[in-house]
């Protein structure tokens, strides 16, 4: 028989130790959201294929799973050789489509503004490597419909409590929230003195500010055809470190920026600060941009002290939805690297993720007659129902190795049943 | 552009009270089969269509959503119009067939025996109607390597107790377990003089002695051209209502029936009986048939009282597995109709799935100056660490509606928020 043994590739079978962490953390997850009032929702695995190609999801939309058309309409579409139209849906590959889908089928039976949770695997046709999956976990939370910045606050608070609590007890020490504005980024340009459609291109180079500094943009810039007078004003307003949001904005005139739009971030930055312990803090960053071109105002990121790349990232997207749906709805959304974070996880916590003290493998011998076992099993259950984890198996030859397996996998009491005579 | 809102054909949203209750009933399994010493493991959503289109899927195997060659390789396949080869792998359709994968690619990693829980999605082509849907959520126990009828016994065990512990609480007022064996129903063909080929489409009709009683299965079994003496003599064995193993057995002959066989299934009867309390009973059912032909040994259901369907369902099979992977590894498992207890507590339940008890609305004006909004943010943090829900949201203009639609959540405190003076 033709059978194949290894996963799908780019696919991963997860082992009882990799989903004891999993769980852990995902219940951690729906915990601590739940108490910000987010409600978890799901949609299917599948989306209606012209969703999946409707120009929103980027370079994603290369990599979709097509899922095949079945019985008379595929052999109708091979028949025509529309070789397009042999797939009617796909594997989604983010949960942000499904979510605009989502709220417009159903945002009569939901709260408005509506805080929505969404933990659930996504595909991607991608080219595997270390790290990255073809199937893999995704955890969302947006607000839709709420276009105050309480938005903001609600997501940046929820996302920082919650990962703090996931790493507390490691030596992760704390995180910093980095916030920025797409309306500032683009005041910024426009004060420099490019066009308006200019900026993407010269965003693309300051997203490298981190990387490659000042003169490696200025470069990149002049490179790209824009005069030496501009990047020089421009990056001249970015010449401040550790600046915070109402003093890089001073630089900006009132024609490029509206005051109440910095006045808005200040007051995100200053309400995440009062939420904040002494292990979290939060800085206006002018050089974020985050890729995603759907982002319309403010844009967030989370990075774990002591680690160079952000564990979380997420922004407003108040014309996205509406694109979908035809009513415009004010979203924003944080999304957490869950994958990330289980794999800094499991590189930190190398051995915790074991049975709980006191677990109990009761080992019976094969001859062990039928009124014994019936006390086996008697006994097993008392055991469980004062919450204990007992498990009943079979005793095999190689007791030692037995055990030694046993004690790995957290049991540390042990029961052995022999015929009694 | 061309959006569409439902989702796919069969498939379904999960609104937030939905999935409420599917948590609160996910984590009690977890919960309870964990006590017992099952490892939950989770495969790919995927597989490779080789293994699905392996024949041990039976009548599934029709229904697999297939998934589309990428690239060049659909291309290729194209050409040569191999319409066959345009997938390379489909969407897994149990649980079953993943794990002999699994178990085949993992099993130097693994404890043996094996006790695995798998939770997940499967999907099936099928013809959506009421209550079945195109993908939806099995949960499957089972117990790789272990020859002996202590798997039976935990795994009944482990199922009905969590199936109580689910139900508790509710007018369910307990279970049933039926249990019979594959050598018992083999045996009493034989005993009565059917011939080892006739067993099957005997079954099939024994299958249906619930339903349309030993006239209606004689009629078609003569009907089928099987002797009116082998019938009569086939019906005298059942016609023995709350029978016990040993009495049905003590009718068939040595050399159909090991009395080993017999002793074994009156161990795993006695043995879950001393586990039980008042709630929960065990039946021997001698026309217990199950449809699945892999099944090579015990075979158990378990009804609800007062419902007349199953809502769990297993056995042993111990040829199955090494089948797959080449190696022989006897298996043992217990499948709950997830979907199916979701819709009797949704039925039941109606107005449970609501917030923790002193959830709080904290309802902001918007006018509300920063320093009061720095102000909210920081008392709402306060009250979550103490684990209170709080919600921050904004006003809106109808502010009895907003009250009212809170409440419905499950909201039972609001604290509103207007400009101090």
């Amino acid at each position: 028989m033709n059978f194949i043994k290894t996963p799908v590739k780019g696919m991963c079978d997860m082992l009882p130790e990799d989903m004891r962490l999993r769980q852990r953390i995902l219940s951690m997850i729906r915990e601590s959201y739940s108490r910000y009032g987010f409600m978890e929702i799901e949609t299917p695995a599948m989306e209606h294929i012209e969703n999946l190609l409707s120009d929103q999801g980027g370079e994603n939309e290369k990599l979709i799973f097509k899922v095949m058309k079945r019985g008379a309409s595929f052999a109708s579409a091979l028949e025509k050789e529309q070789y397009d139209a042999l797939a009617d849906s796909g594997m989604r590959y983010d949960l942000t489509v499904p979510l605009a889908r989502y709220y417009a089928a159903n945002s009569e039976r939901l709260p408005s503004p509506f805080k929505a949770l969404q933990i659930g695997n996504v595909w991607r046709a991608d080219n595997p490597q270390k790290g990255r999956f073809r199937q893999f976990t995704q955890c969302d939370i947006d607000i839709l419909g709420d276009e105050s910045n309480l938005a903001e606050i609600e997501l940046i608070g929820a996302t920082s409590d919650m990962l703090l609590k996931i790493f507390q007890g490691t030596e992760v020490s704390g995180l910093t929230v980095h916030i920025n504005d797409r309306r500032i980024l683009r005041a910024a340009c426009l004060q420099a003195g490019f066009k308006e459609e200019d900026i993407k291109s010269v965003l693309i180079s300051l997203d490298k500010y981190d990387k490659i500094g000042a003169e490696g943009v200025r470069k990149e810039l002049t490179e790209n055809g824009f005069s030496g007078e501009c990047a020089d004003r421009y990056l001249k307003l970015y010449d401040t470190p550790e600046t915070d949001c109402e003093s890089f904005c001073s630089g900006i005139d009132k024609e490029y920026l509206k005051p109440e739009d910095t006045e808005s971030l200040n007051t995100v930055i200053e309400s995440v600060k009062a939420m904040a312990d002494q292990r979290m803090s939060i800085v206006f960053d002018p050089s974020l941009v985050r890729g995603m071109g759907y982002y319309t105002g403010t844009i967030f990121e989370i990075t774990l002290n002591g680690y160079n790349f952000s564990i979380a990232g997420g922004g407003r997207y108040d014309e996205m939805i509406g694109r979908f749906s035809g009513n415009r709805v004010c979203a924003c959304g944080f999304s957490i690297g869950f994958e990330r974070i289980i794999t800094i996880l499991k590189d930190m916590l190398k051995d915790s993720e074991k049975l709980p003290e006191g677990s109990l493998a009761v080992l019976v011998h094969k001859n062990v007659p039928q009124k014994q076992k019936i006390q086996v099993f008697s006994e097993a259950m008392k055991l469980r129902s004062e919450g204990r984890t007992v498990s009943v198996l079979p005793m095999k030859k190689n007791l030692n190795a037995q055990f030694k397996r046993l004690e790995e996998e957290g049991y540390t009491e042990f029961k052995k049943v022999y015929p009694e005579d």
